[in-house]
């Protein structure tokens, strides 16, 4: 199987990942924080490690100011719903949003009557800093965006953004999904208030796990509510953070493999990663511009992340992953990838696109073959 | 070590669950339900048999009533925030309850103006069906309440409850976490509306698992909005099950590993687990009566869970788990266990208590061991 979807969760994880993840399950199962004997002791210690490299990754404040969730999307809610929005309230977002903070931004539209800008890309698939600001009104409370799109691939440029969102005292809050563990994100440089990620993509950590760090006390509201292992004498949340905002047992295992999962991008470091997976995806672009494919995303020679979509005319994006799957063992995604307003933007509702995403371990030859396979196909139907 | 903390999470595990969680990881690590190949498709198969088995465990209506969660606090505050609750309803719960219910329930108090009861257990630790029904009113909208103590290990009988709740068009949510996989529970018989319960303690999956079982549609508020891999195009969450209710992507390795202790646990049998744990209940229960410990929670012969209670007098609670962890190599839990009113109940709340759990893999010889222990440590400190 040549596994090419890595923009959905990233495969293979490095072997150490599972090894954590045994480890976790069958030498110290035990409640972390719920009970001060070793093996409860070595579960908090596990995650608190976690923690301590997410700080470092990121360049957040503290550990405590490292909150897990069960996905991303749990962080984002957590981040959107429980920030203290007033009615009539301005949010920039972008055209290029997963629905992971599109709908939470529509509920809390329909609900508190949150405005929302999304402020839409250039002919060339890029919202510039410059786009961002220009949507940025008086009422403007925060910016919430996708740090990369999960289907052109685009990228934006988080540290202009931050600037002029500090200037105007805007909350920036930032979905790394797409690019936590690929693109260098640093909290204090970049002035980021909030930032969400997914554990199973870049940072090649199992699913189950998804973090949000926190710049500052946004004064949140927490999404749940529920045993800590602390206070628990108290009726409320404890104000103590992380338990204020991570209420019942942890994932220890799938902490456990996410750290892990970091480690392996720490030796290897971001920028590493990104030229690898830069090289296969300009390899890509190039193979695939060749064969007068219709890409779609920023056109080279602008980086983008490791993530192409294209389609092929005449046909519908999901029987063209279906044989890439039956025929050639191929896995892509075909379809909307949860993100319909920029298809909307794309104009490419209707079909979807065929989506190729790439990883740390992904070869040259394995692109090789995607080419090859799409030229057949081609040819096939077109002969 | 001896492990006689299973309220917090049970340990050992069965060892096929490591073994499923590594092969979720390791062999189809792709997303559930974000595409169509074959690794994507192995995902979502696994976690569709999951929620199968737990269909059959607990004779849900169909398996898209089964919803995935982090914890079990996830599953309860979906179920208790997105029940849409109005000013003044009334609910009836009980003072034995794990701040998993009693949090949320008095946020909703805080919030919404909700009025709530909490039921009282009599002189024997128990809260008898006609004490709910007692405090119910004709305002009472619901009746939450956990199935068993994780302090007392005392059980309520769902069945009458269940059956007086539905005669008066009351929703019945019941909180199974230490009950789950160790006391038959039939939604159906029982009249359940609403079944929430951890994953990593009786179901002997790993933590990072929590499950929702809903009866019928309650018009349930999703807690949190996202992408589904489903119907992308929608502002809204999708109407269809589970995906309104199940917003990014699932703990894949935690589920797999949740099948297999689900397994695990149909092909052992609850009765035969319970009876397991009885029996070392039993046992310790009668150890500790000998030697005159202040134990909390119904008297013998009744029975109850695989959770004992006590108190040395003379000590404080940490300091005596904090021996047995040190010196005896036992780890139990010492504090309030998160469920603050238990201990006003029992006026415990100053030491809290120390608190002996079992599980399926201890032995008789395990508890002598505790026992032994807990003597050793009387006689040191009163001779």
């Amino acid at each position: 199987m040549i596994y090419l979807d890595q923009a959905a969760s990233s495969f293979p994880k490095p072997k150490e990942v599972a090894e954590a993840m045994v480890a976790a399950v069958n030498e110290y199962g035990a409640n972390p924080g719920r009970g001060g004997h070793r093996l409860a002791t070595q579960a908090r210690v596990t995650i608190d490690e976690t923690r301590e490299l997410l700080k470092t990754l990121f360049n957040a404040p503290s550990k405590k100011h490292v909150w897990f969730y069960q996905n991303a999307t749990g962080a984002l809610n957590q981040a959107l719903f429980g920030f203290p929005f007033k009615e009539g309230d301005h949010v920039v977002s972008t055209a290029l949003e997963h629905n992971s903070v599109r709908r939470p931004l529509e509920q809390l539209r329909e609900r508190n009557g949150l405005v929302i800008t999304y402020a839409q890309p250039d002919e060339e698939g890029i919202i510039s800093p410059e786009k961002i600001a220009q949507a940025c009104t008086d009422q403007t409370k925060a910016i919430v965006l996708s740090h990369g799109s999960n289907v052109t691939g685009a990228y934006l440029e988080l540290e202009k953004i931050g600037e002029m969102a500090e200037a105007h005292g805007i909350v920036f809050i930032v979905d790394a999904s797409q690019t936590a563990g690929v693109i260098d994100i640093d909290m204090k440089r970049d002035r980021i208030s909030m930032l969400a990620c997914a554990g199973h993509k870049g940072l090649l950590g199992p699913q189950g796990t998804g973090v949000l760090i926190v710049a500052d006390d946004y004064g949140l509201t927490p999404l749940s509510y529920g045993g800590t292992g602390s206070y628990s004498e108290l009726i409320d949340q404890p104000s103590q953070w992380p338990d204020r905002y991570e209420s019942g047992t942890l994932n220890t295992p799938g902490i456990a493999g996410l750290k892990a999962g970091i480690e392996y991008v720490l030796d290897n470091g971001v920028a590493q990663i990104f030229a690898h997976e830069w090289a296969l995806t300009e390899r890509l672009l190039k193979g695939l511009g060749a064969q007068k494919v219709d890409v779609y995303g920023p056109p080279l020679p602008r980086k983008r992340l490791g993530v192409v979509s294209f389609r092929l005319s005449g046909f519908d994006s999901h029987e063209v992953a279906l044989i890439l799957d039956e025929h050639y063992q191929i896995a892509v995604r075909a379809g909307l990838h949860c993100a319909p307003m920029t298809h909307e933007t794309l104009q490419t509702t209707d079909t979807g696109l065929i989506r190729v995403s790439v990883g740390p371990f992904n070869t040259e030859r394995e692109v090789d073959q995607l080419l090859q396979a799409v030229m057949d196909i081609q040819q096939a139907f077109t002969s």
